[in-house]
């Protein structure tokens, strides 16, 4: 059933704004909890003065703002925007690390189609300039996490033209590093990340 | 003149949009001038795969999003969050960078109400993670651009409580590094980093 106000605008059972709601959730629990235990970790590193990471704000064209009286500015209108870097980056040891967090329910292999062309991109950018440059993949059927170097998807990224869409597990376990979820940080990636600066030393030594 | 329609909302001659579309672009143009220059000048040593370094976007707490049909989702209702970090990182031969430009109108000092405690608090942490920190000083009035390191701010940030508000200009061009625009590009602020990289293994060797 649907009828018209006098405005013009439509009024039917299904509330728009329900509709919106409902895929605002959808989209905020895509790939939420593994999210949200980087975060913690990185809080964690931060309190423990371990590393400085953060997790870069997503992008907005903000087309219009109310200033009301005597109360913050409110964004009225604005639109995503594609991000032109991965999602986090900051400094351990004087070291720039940089990764994205990525997760899969698959249990064989990492769909690379969870990868953008501008991550990439930007990744080979950080690794001309000597980045420590990974990607955090969450398995999240089998509970297991790992460390893969941009290095090696970077290489993996490029052979896809060869017909190849994911990434093996089996892969994964030989070239990446895993990392055993804990209660704090909950994903102690920075353990992973002085395995990978140890084997880059010795391979350059 | 004020009067009210009948759905209770007021209409008056200060249409509150205009009101809001002046702010906004008063709001846009602060410091616009020099955050351009900033940003052009990344963007060219990223072309020439000098540095990889990006303005973090605005962080804004997203409540309300509107999935149109056929057309991009549309964010109705957002605001402005306090951010937690500078605004400007990335990497530079392996060196994390961590930067804020700010400018000044003033001729004879740099008035330190232009950092928040939560900038000073990051660079902190950032120079505790032996992070390449620093600060971009632009004297609009003098066209006078200075690279003050993160060390030298913390410490008169720390000094404040003794009354003094503002850095004098004559301890910025003692302390500080000169960076003279150029064409392309516009603010080569790496040349000050390399110059503080060789002071700073100098004093530690």
């Amino acid at each position: 059933m649907t009828f018209h106000y006098p405005n013009g605008q439509s009024f039917s059972q299904k509330n728009p704004r329900d509709r919106a709601l409902k895929k605002e959730t959808t989209f905020a629990n895509r790939g939420m909890r593994f999210e949200e235990a980087i975060n913690q970790s990185n809080e964690y590193y931060l309190t423990h003065d371990k590393a400085v990471v953060h997790k870069k704000p997503t992008p907005l064209q903000i087309v219009k703002v109310d200033y009301p009286k005597r109360s913050a500015a409110v964004i009225k209108e604005a639109y995503f925007r594609q991000p032109s870097t991965t999602d986090y980056n900051g400094v351990y040891r004087g070291y720039y690390l940089d990764f994205e967090a990525k997760e899969t329910k698959n249990k064989t292999s990492f769909p690379l189609k969870n990868f953008h062309q501008h991550q990439i991109t930007h990744m080979q950018q950080c690794l001309n300039q000597d980045a420590i440059c990974f990607v955090l993949l969450w398995f999240s059927s089998l509970n297991r996490c790992f460390f893969l170097s941009a290095e090696e998807l970077v290489n993996y990224w490029s052979r896809q033209e060869n017909g190849k869409k994911s990434i093996p597990l089996t892969l994964i376990e030989t070239v990446g590093i895993e990392i055993t979820p804990q209660i704090a940080p909950r994903i102690p990636y920075l353990k992973a990340v002085e395995q990978y600066l140890e084997k880059r030393s010795l391979s350059n030594g």
